[in-house]
């Protein structure tokens, strides 16, 4: 407790021991481009105006935590920094201002905020926040353009996607945090709705309004196209066709309601000819969570003329174009990108994570590894080698 | 008549005369790219199975009459050909097995026809039919893969767009004849129902959806433009914005409800900027028709991120695609076509007409010339110095 820092070692923790106070924790901080996390003490700030100081539970590791951490685009390169961004946690404090969450709420972090008063979060139609949007480029609080970490010399400690989970404390403007009404055995898991699952769910769901009887095709079944799977399997979708050129993938993909299976490899002919065969014209929803442009191609061909929806998913780094025509779409088919699933994550996300605990969408099935907060470098190497869908490191 | 003809000589017409007989009539027939069209006698067959004859009574020149009759599209040239595909008209006789209209009936033609039984006519979603689609290389009726014309000499001449209205009579599919319910004071306007009014007002109502309060850009304000225009503030739009580089258009896109014009060539700053700062952010929905990538562009950045929401009318007969990076989707921005307004035709024109002749939308606005079917190369000519909106021809 010196200089009024609390040294946080262990699960036990009075919020009245730390208010107001700097927090010494355990974080996994990363020094450069595909450098092993270094497991460290780092010190946490009090939450100041509009934020909230979280007691990070569970964190998990998502595929731009990978993409980050690789530092794939140099542009967003920033060190020492404190990734991560799926977690759930408990609020140990709040700054001046926040009314929405208090001290021992349930909470999971969200990378794309809702500031509530920005036209976008005003407009029903879309969940992209002007104030706190997606920006990996951030690399401190918005408040006052400083970070809330500091390293064992004072030196300041990069944010991450407006949530940095890799630390047993973090800050987050109030924006990013959403409370859930979960009692602790359901807690856990809920760290899945912060990004991976709630972004494929939700595409199926809300940006695509997949219906009962609706036909889909889904690219690449990663997490988040299997989290697509078990949201269009959850609406009903009649049919649902994985693509993926790793074969392994699709005994998971059958348990999320994946009913047919295409191994671009394979194949003979076009991938879209073969998925308009299949789907007899072609399916009502296609989506992309590969990040190539061919690939985005076939899918928004595989579509069906006069209805078609391709959601874009995937993280596209190439500067290459997607090759379109604009007589193309007067065939009818449409295509958007969705982020965060559509769903406005303080206002939606609480039913959201509701219908997962009554179990409309399986979250355990997701959860396929769990470790300790010091095993974070292990399962970073899960996740690289394909092994893992979601690994739950316990802070 | 002599060989069972009947020759139609003026207006006075009585059905029982011609009823399953070749009928001889007036049509202007064009015989090659840019050439005059001849105003010549034409033998027109009974109607087949599911088709229909009709009395053209009024028709008028589109964009894509001139198009092809300039021969724009080399595969698209066809010789001798009747061209047109906006008119209204009585139904002289139907072939067998049409129940939907009857003779004397009030009708106008469209060229995006509605089969009614195919899976998009099937579909809420669209209005594309795949059987009796638009589909400007066919030259013949989908029943027999023959002409219903023949000239003096007994040779085929070539239907367009599955309608061919330049002549007094004409044979169209079942599924391309609109029976409208219009007294005889209203029938001359409905003639604009049949492309370029439905088009652009259908695009803003069931392509777009504009709503009261809405923001709107217009990017070209050809007839299909000013429609846009006129559905807009029908639907009570705060902000039309016109786009044009002739600032002529603009006087009469005041009376069809542009509030704001912006001449591309007066600009210093990129459109988009100018239209987003008019518009603060962004309008909610963009409408090109132009036919140029580089303005489709300009046009789909000028929506607001998030919902901003671009259809594209214009046809871009240039190879060029339309540059879009796939990251660019998940500023929340859509884009989509819009053929015939959206409208499926036999299910929904109807009542649009109603809507026009209580004044919802004023057709009046849009004619802006008539004349005899003889003056036909005049009216061409009106149209090609942009001095016409809609020049009616009477047959």
């Amino acid at each position: 407790m010196e200089n009024g820092n609390n040294h946080f070692t262990n699960g036990v923790h009075d919020p009245s021991d730390t208010k107001g106070k700097v927090i010494t924790c355990r974080a996994a901080v990363v020094y450069g481009p595909e450098e092993p996390f270094v497991l460290e003490d780092v010190q946490v700030q009090p939450p100041q105006k509009m934020e909230v100081r979280i007691k990070i539970l569970f964190t998990s590791i998502c595929h731009t935590d990978l993409s980050a951490w690789k530092g794939e685009s140099v542009a967003q390169r920033a060190y020492p920094r404190i990734l991560g961004h799926e977690a759930s946690g408990i609020v140990e404090s709040v700054g001046e201002g926040v009314t929405d969450v208090r001290e021992g709420d349930k909470v999971v972090p969200i990378f794309n905020g809702e500031c509530g008063e920005c036209d976008c979060c005003k407009c029903p139609k879309t969940n992209i926040c002007t104030n706190f949007g997606v920006n990996p480029m951030k690399t401190v609080m918005a408040g006052d353009g400083t970070s809330r970490f500091t390293n064992k010399e004072g030196k300041p400690i990069y944010h991450f996607l407006n949530t940095s989970t890799f630390s047993q404390f973090t800050v987050l403007d109030s924006a990013c945090v959403v409370k859930i009404d979960s009692d602790d055995s359901h807690l856990k898991k809920m760290t899945l709705l912060s990004c991976g699952v709630s972004t494929g769910v939700g595409a199926a769901w809300n940006t695509a309004n997949v219906q009962s009887g609706s036909k889909v095709a889904i690219f690449g079944l990663g997490s988040v196209g299997l989290a697509v799977a078990e949201g269009a399997r959850a609406r009903g979708a009649s049919k649902i066709i994985g693509v993926d050129i790793n074969p392994s993938k699709f005994s998971k993909g059958r348990t999320m309601g994946v009913t047919d299976f295409i191994n671009p490899t394979e194949l003979e002919k076009p991938l879209h000819e073969k998925i308009r065969e299949m789907s007899k014209g072609g399916v009502d929803y296609s989506f992309e969570w590969v990040g190539n442009v061919d690939v985005l191609r076939e899918a928004f061909l595989s579509t069906h003329e006069g209805w078609g929806f391709t959601v874009v998913l995937g993280i596209h780094p190439s500067p290459k174009m997607f090759p379109i025509h604009p007589m193309e779409f007067f065939a009818g088919r449409g295509i958007t990108g969705s982020i965060f699933g559509g769903f406005k994550g303080k206002t939606q996300l609480p039913h959201f994570a509701k219908e997962c605990m009554r179990g409309v969408v399986e979250l355990d099935k997701f959860i396929t590894h769990e470790l300790p907060f010091d095993k974070i470098n292990e399962a970073f190497q899960l996740l690289m080698d394909g092994q893992s869908l979601r690994c739950l490191l316990h802070l």
